[in-house]
């Protein structure tokens, strides 16, 4: 099929000849509306006039970056690696990835289950909304897509294949190296400069080459680890949720990478929001909330990870009795232990990029008064410091919570 | 072009349309030989009979393990990967890899060079042979072919491009993670069984767990960490050389892995040697010469390497500013430094594995007396295990001199 960018129309009449949206919506008459929320994509949702309860959401990329316009030119071949990304992870994960009703990569173009009862997380987060079961979905979630995907559960013919089905997926993840590993602590057009002229913090960041270094080395593993395909951009923005359900969306920047890097960026949202409240509401009831959640996402993930591993007993790096048992658990509770550090120093880079680069997040760059705002900022980059400058030593996940409470 | 599995006859007919290999003989009368010295392929000489010193070799892959026989099936494709990282190694390098006159994926067969004034370094190692020029050209070897092919040279899409190249290379990759780290240190069917049994060294080794848990951290970097092209399988057998001329041949297990593996591959074979002549010829001038060598090939590499590398100020890694001068060389250092940790580590596996393993080297397993290879097999496995268990600390290079001196 040839590519072709659909409109409000041209929707409709596409997903007519669609039998899994046919038997979705039966003889129902619809109706096409594009909800324009995104930066990169186009996205509509398909409703029934019978019963508007009944809608699948209709999403296509583009060969521009929407949010810009035509002239920032990025390949549509992104959606390709979204959608592989999302089936691969909805064959571990069908309660926390959305069903997809039809995908083509040809048109760059996905059809799935739409989530009418769930919010964005950071947005229920700034709101105050409690999750309770978000702490115990997400270890699954993370759990179950790094271990599948890894040579801890693979075969090496398998792995070889999960890697050459994400390989090509060089724009985003150069967006990242840029972006989270680079431009954000130096001088750059796209950093937010109206904030960062003159701003103390910045220039202080902008010299701390210890701290630069760090972030240097991380970017290389970024680069250059495959340890297992990742989501590529888990922030809170990444996922969708009410008190029940917890859907991880929008895997379009999904590459084999670090085992580290989704549960970095997880972490550090939750900081972010941390930071938030810290300064703006400063509600401590809440405040805890999120160190509670922090430490359960780390403690659950690793002891549901290790659950998985201790099931397989045959996998590209293991034999069975290669290792007696005491070993092979020393092996794996090391092997744990550089997944927490990791996850910790990527959390740090995705905490300081987030406050002078491109993109900040609502939760800190969304304060509007100036001087809250600022405060924010400098508690951002004293986190963000402290778990880059310390990642490779990290013991337990209390040293980390101890690093977030005690900065101010 | 549809693969057929060429003979002595049938060579002939192929080449007689190949303009570079028409160009090459000229009018010359053709005579094709079989020299079959290769475990995985048929090798032909192809020789002017006018002008016996006008020669070219003609290698063809087929569908199995040829040393084994039809029943052990290897997928001829490995022959895409030896012409692909022929020509990429030859790009950089054209006086240190053989030159190629055709090349034909589909056939998987390539024509090259001949190299008649050139002796496996193993054998002219074994006979006591000194290189004077062996150091300068192996380091300018391995500092080229894996800078140039690292992410401190190439910007992320190319890095991308030569991974997508490589990366299918499963059955090589599969046998050094088998054979390199796997069954050569338990119970094996493929080990050198008769020596194996009721050998008190093997027992040792196999139930020795400190070691072979730092074994499997480097399976496990050797699975997953793609800092560049490498060879893949640099013992000395995979060099020919005179005094003045040094060529790398047979890269078939090329794959883009970790910078330390082709180094430790090459010091691995060279330490063997050492300890040939340690127990059999107890030459303690050449002992010294090996030494040196060691010495040598492990300076001059970090020494090129950083050359190459302080030319180039941008690529995927660095953009030109982000750090200063002072915290860029630091960073280079000890990046260099982790270099060398990894090359040892390596290096102490690929000596141990040849102890009981599949495919054992002349060096050590060719000795004809029981108990000087008994007394080679001990020295060998000291060395391996000192290498391993150290090499995450080592410091410098005459660290590891030390290592070698002092076995016994």
């Amino acid at each position: 099929m040839q590519y072709k960018e659909l409109n409000v129309e041209s929707v409709l009449e596409f997903i007519q000849n669609i039998d899994s949206v046919k038997e979705y919506f039966g003889l129902d008459e619809l109706n096409v509306a594009e909800i324009g929320d995104g930066n990169l994509n186009y996205v509509y949702i398909v409703k029934s006039k019978q019963n508007p309860k009944k809608a699948l959401i209709l999403k296509q990329a583009v060969e521009y970056l929407r949010c810009v316009g035509q002239e920032y030119a990025l390949s549509r071949e992104r959606m390709s690696f979204e959608i592989r990304a999302l089936k691969k992870f909805y064959e571990y994960l069908p309660s926390f990835v959305p069903k997809i009703y039809y995908e083509n990569e040809d048109m760059s173009l996905v059809i799935m289950q739409y989530l009418d009862q769930h919010i964005i997380m950071r947005k229920g987060l700034i709101a105050k909304t409690v999750y309770p079961n978000f702490s115990e979905h997400i270890s699954t979630y993370l759990a179950a897509t790094l271990f599948y995907t890894s040579s801890l559960y693979l075969q090496s013919d398998k792995k070889r294949k999960l890697i050459d089905r994400f390989n090509k997926n060089t724009e985003l993840c150069k967006l990242s190296e840029d972006f989270v590993f680079t431009t954000a602590y130096m001088e750059h057009d796209t950093n937010d400069n109206e904030n960062v002229k003159s701003n103390k913090h910045a220039k202080k960041l902008f010299e701390d080459m210890e701290f630069k270094t760090k972030i240097l080395n991380l970017k290389y593993k970024f680069m250059t680890q495959t340890d297992c395909l990742l989501h590529g951009d888990l922030h809170t923005g990444s996922i969708m949720l009410n008190k029940d359900e917890t859907y991880v969306i929008d895997p379009e920047f999904a590459f084999v990478g670090p085992f580290g890097f989704d549960i970095g960026a997880l972490i550090a949202n939750l900081v972010n929001n941390y930071i938030h409240h810290s300064v703006v509401t400063k509600d401590e009831e809440f405040k805890k909330y999120l160190l509670k959640t922090i430490k359960e996402v780390l403690e659950l993930f690793e002891k549901k990870f290790l659950e998985l591993w201790n099931k397989q007993k045959e996998s590209a790096l293991l034999v069975n009795g290669f290792l007696d048992e005491d070993s092979l658990n020393s092996f794996k509770s090391e092997f744990m232990k550089n997944i927490l550090r990791d996850s910790i120093g990527f959390s740090g880079a995705k905490i300081a990029r987030r406050v002078f680069g491109v993109a900040g997040v609502e939760d800190i760059r969304g304060i509007k008064d100036k001087d809250l705002r600022e405060e924010a900022e400098v508690l951002a980059l004293k986190i963000a410091r402290e778990f880059v400058m310390k990642y490779e030593n990290l013991k337990s996940v209390d040293e980390v919570l101890e690093i977030i409470k005690n900065a101010r």
